[in-house]
């Protein structure tokens, strides 16, 4: 297999690594962007590499449901199908389907999830089996096992269930892939990456954490994690947790992505990140300040601002509009002012990231220096 | 004034020429894509160059309301707030305004019109020197009389009213422009293109012809076109009116972008078009095969259809993605779906009036080749 890690350099307990994959070389910590759909919401992939980004999210639920897995296969995989040709990571899908749950609209055995397709009304069974074939057919380069997330206020005993499902539901995930690779599909260029459960209880995040590693995974992942339970609660349960992980292989922090959330995990050793936020909240007319301060756009006092969103900002947004033309656009509902929006506040957390690495690297990353 | 227009060669009424402008050389004939509120729909002004644009269109009607010329001109002008430094054309407005009449939300005097405003409700007046004086304000490198463009089904009595006052208003906008330019305004490099009205009519379109050929202008405009009559009145009436219009001149013919339009236009001898149906329908997921048919991408048969929009189209789109996965990004409302579409739309209809001005160049346009 072509995937491997590198753990670089230390500093405390943060981490600069790298990651190889066939398509290319991902340098850790790094902000994943999430290509929910195969595509970058309001952004093209060229746009999306002049942001940095060295590595994409996309969701097996959606791609799944739409167009399906065999047509993304049939192009040649993600990769093809895109024609983005960095390394692609893909979810399970458990995320999507389980906070169906909540509605009623899920039902979980010991088998798989059962759960309505918001698009047609239709019910699909998903397996751990299925998720790792789907995951082989859209073929990314990272890809997750299928996992039990439970909700964040779910009780003792049902993080305890959920945790145990997802231990076995890990074992079911090694062999389906295994699996894959002895019949010689495209597999053979997929790393697996384990998660770890546990909700809010320290005794299960350990009891976790010590059985999903002894699963030999070229990456693992902690789940479950900003799903309703509070600040405190998070901050401790990551801390705490991504340091049972093994140190020689990379970690990811999922569904993580302001930037309080990414420098306080870097400072707990974690290696990777996603969200959809910087370009969910871009699309509503939101955007980083030159400090990570969320401002909106359509604030009055930026109509007569010629100034870019962010002073010394390198993003293509900033280099060439203004706060007055793009809060024009946004008002005017000129799909121009999603895009632009967009490019910033990605081009932000990526720098962000960037800059704490260099820091990592050079012994002097202070988190409460960015936190300040 | 920096504006100048040379006509390098006919070929039969065909015509090949070069117009100057402060901000760069425009070769006709020349389709311009429409950035209505300032922003090309779906595009950055970077996408529209990679189209082949060379100069962009924006409407006096809509600025004027949304943000306001003011602000425009306190941004520098049209070039410095778009950060687009090609030419710039704007209409004067009236087109809009007058599309309003029809709903009875719009009253013309010979002092100009009084309409209501869709965005706040409150009623505005625009005169020919309102017009121009906002034009000035905005800065483009052409920019249009305020005409009145009666609807395409008016009497003969209506229509030679619009004309008249449309003849009275030409020369208010000139002597308007003219006062700006002794005023040293911006003015100075924007050159003021009249506008021929008549209708359907021959004698009122000869009439109109000939009243504002005589008011020496740097360019000349076919108004009241496409307003809802027939082809054949389109046809013979843009025919006819074209060849009354000086030669030394730019010849422009407002609001016609069809492939079959443009070809039958530079046939009568039309140097410039602008159409915003390109971007339009690609919203709607419509896009050019290679032979300018109109075909829509949701059609079940591009399901698996790997390649490209149009054979040979050398577009972002083209170059990169197929049929099949535009569809799906259309089919999930993607953003880049807009965008991949309207970029492969902008292109076809720009690299159509390239091929046609090389073939006027090389004695060779034949309409009907394009047409069969």
């Amino acid at each position: 297999m072509s995937f491997n890690f590198e753990l670089i350099k230390k500093h405390n307990k943060a981490r600069a690594g790298e990651i190889r994959t066939k398509h290319g070389l991902v340098r850790t910590p790094v902000f994943m962007p999430v290509a929910t759909q195969s595509a970058i919401k309001a952004l093209n992939f060229d746009q999306l590499d002049d942001c940095g980004a060295q590595i994409v999210l996309s969701n097996t639920y959606h791609l799944h449901l739409r167009p399906g897995e065999k047509l993304i296969h049939q192009a040649g995989g993600l990769h093809q199908w895109t024609s983005y040709h960095k390394p692609f990571l893909t979810d399970s899908g458990g995320f999507q389907i389980f906070s169906q749950a909540r509605l009623g609209k899920c039902k979980i055995t010991d088998q798989g999830a059962e759960f309505i397709d918001n698009l047609d009304g239709q019910k699909h069974f998903i397996s751990p089996e299925d998720s790792i074939r789907i995951q082989n057919q859209l073929g990314a380069d990272i890809i997750m096992a299928f996992d039990h997330c439970p909700d964040g206020g779910a009780s003792y005993e049902e993080t305890k269930e959920a945790m145990d499902r997802t231990h076995a539901w890990a074992e079911r995930c090694v062999q389906a892939h295994q699996q894959a690779l002895e019949n010689k599909t495209r597999a053979e260029d997929q790393a697996l990456f384990l998660i770890v459960q546990g909700g809010i209880f320290d005794d299960l995040r350990k009891e976790s954490a010590a059985a999903i590693s002894k699963l030999d995974a070229p990456g693992y992942a902690i789940g479950g994690v900003s799903v309703g339970e509070s600040r405190e609660d998070i901050d401790r349960v990551v801390d705490f947790t991504t340091e049972l992980l093994p140190e020689d292989k990379p970690r990811y922090l999922m569904g993580i992505g302001t930037k309080e959330d990414i420098v306080k995990a870097v400072a707990a050793g974690i290696d990777m990140f996603d969200c959809v936020m910087p370009t969910r909240i871009a699309r509503h007319g939101a955007f980083f300040d030159e400090n990570g301060q969320r401002l909106l756009i359509k604030n009055a006092r930026f109509k007569e601002d010629f100034g870019p969103l962010a002073p010394n900002c390198k993003c293509y947004a900033c280099t060439r509009h203004s706060r007055a033309y793009i809060r024009h656009l946004f008002r005017a509902q000129e799909i121009l002012a999603a895009t632009l929006l967009s490019i910033h506040n990605l081009t932000y957390l990526i720098q962000l990231t960037e800059n704490i690495r260099t820091e990592i690297l050079e012994n002097r990353f202070d988190p409460n220096k960015h936190l300040g």
